[in-house]
């Protein structure tokens, strides 16, 4: 895995609004998808993160411009950089980039985001299991 | 509570979709928001329902009509009448309704709708809790 | 194209609710992104459609039956099937299915949708554009 | 209107996913509910807005801090508090309450946004038409 991961994500009508646009609210889920499969790919999966280790990554933090809006039918490129591992959390960089069929790929939206680790139950800050920490930081 | 409860409902542009109407999907939000309201005034909240009786309600089918569409800044209402109340199981009837300033409000949609009662841990069939039907019965 | 068409979906945490299932509306979003991808692979993009043609698909009718839920981090395939194709609506049935490591895909949910083409302006019905219609004709 | 403007929100089973707690994407919709009530309050609606002058608000940057979950049947209230008010853009604090029986309420979220008002046809910004800006500075 690069240091930079990339997940693709097209719009849908489920994601646009009636200013013709994606509504800004969804680019938090494109950017989830992305840290998700981001995981996955460093070998960890979600529901078994919280079924065997009782561990959730919840976000604590956001930063979000938004530079040039998307439309129905748009191919995004959303990326993910981890800018910070720390023991209970870490924070990532992510851009929305729209891909265009005769030109270099535009930035729409950047987002600085944190994630906390906690325990599933009485969702307060836990750091993150060994193996976890471990197989993120093979993949930064 | 009337045979008849009504919920209203405002849209918001997070309902909408670039076709300037409310998204199909978004009909269903409305109705689990009017039945879980329709809960509520028969004296059962759903998050005490799974903590002490282990139980949820989960749709089993549904036959939707789309009359005509919705539009941002629409006021919306909401209805739910209970067509059967079974051991497991409640059947509605639920329609949105537009209102309209100067006119009768106008139907937009109409949803027949099953929610059967769940095991939370197996999610399979359970009956209502004897309580908890005996509060819908009474306002049904 | 064969006569049934698949798109996988994978469930992220936005799909799911707090019973640990994916929610009941969202299923329709997935069914329309299978639609949308069928149209594209017959070569019709809906937001040309709606640029060049004025015309839009609005689903009209709905009937839906659950069967098993899903969860967070399941991969799952939709399928698409024409079931008649009108002068102004196109009728589908739809499935998705639950893909399982050891064992075949298990059926989670069918729905047969009636999606209706309209002009964008009015909203009224309106006839499918010939080149639209046939390109749909020659991928049933 | 005072100075603080208010809007109560009940968190439904669309709301929530399954950490048990509202999807963090959610926020931004709930805060946007608010603001078009607010905007409602100071009589200015976006749908009109958007037909009559060609203008609509998009949101530009956020800053949110997520402090304390929300579960389902929550009761939120949401507050909007103008920051600032240019010519062509209006800066907002909101935060998200939970409403207790039996204690003070609870910060959940805290959210700076950015709106801009753009040209509905270009997107690009455009100066909030000067009987609008007129009445939100006379309810700031």
């Amino acid at each position: 895995m690069s240091r930079v991961f990339r997940w693709p994500v097209r719009v849908f009508y489920e994601d646009t609004d009636t200013a013709g646009i994606v509504y800004y609210a969804n680019y938090l889920k494109f950017f989830e998808r992305a840290r998700t499969e981001w995981l996955r790919a460093a070998g960890v999966h979600q529901s078994e993160l919280s079924q065997t280790s009782h561990r959730a990554f919840v976000v604590s933090h956001c930063v979000i411009d938004y530079h040039a809006p998307a439309r129905l039918d748009n191919q995004l490129e959303i990326s993910v950089v981890v800018e910070n591992l720390g023991r209970a959390s870490v924070s990532f960089q992510q851009q929305a980039w729209l891909e265009q069929a005769d030109d270099q790929p535009r930035l729409l939206c950047t987002c600085h985001v944190r994630v906390g680790c906690v325990d599933t139950v009485s969702l307060r800050p836990a750091p993150l299991p060994a193996h976890v920490r471990e197989q993120i930081r093979l993949h930064v």
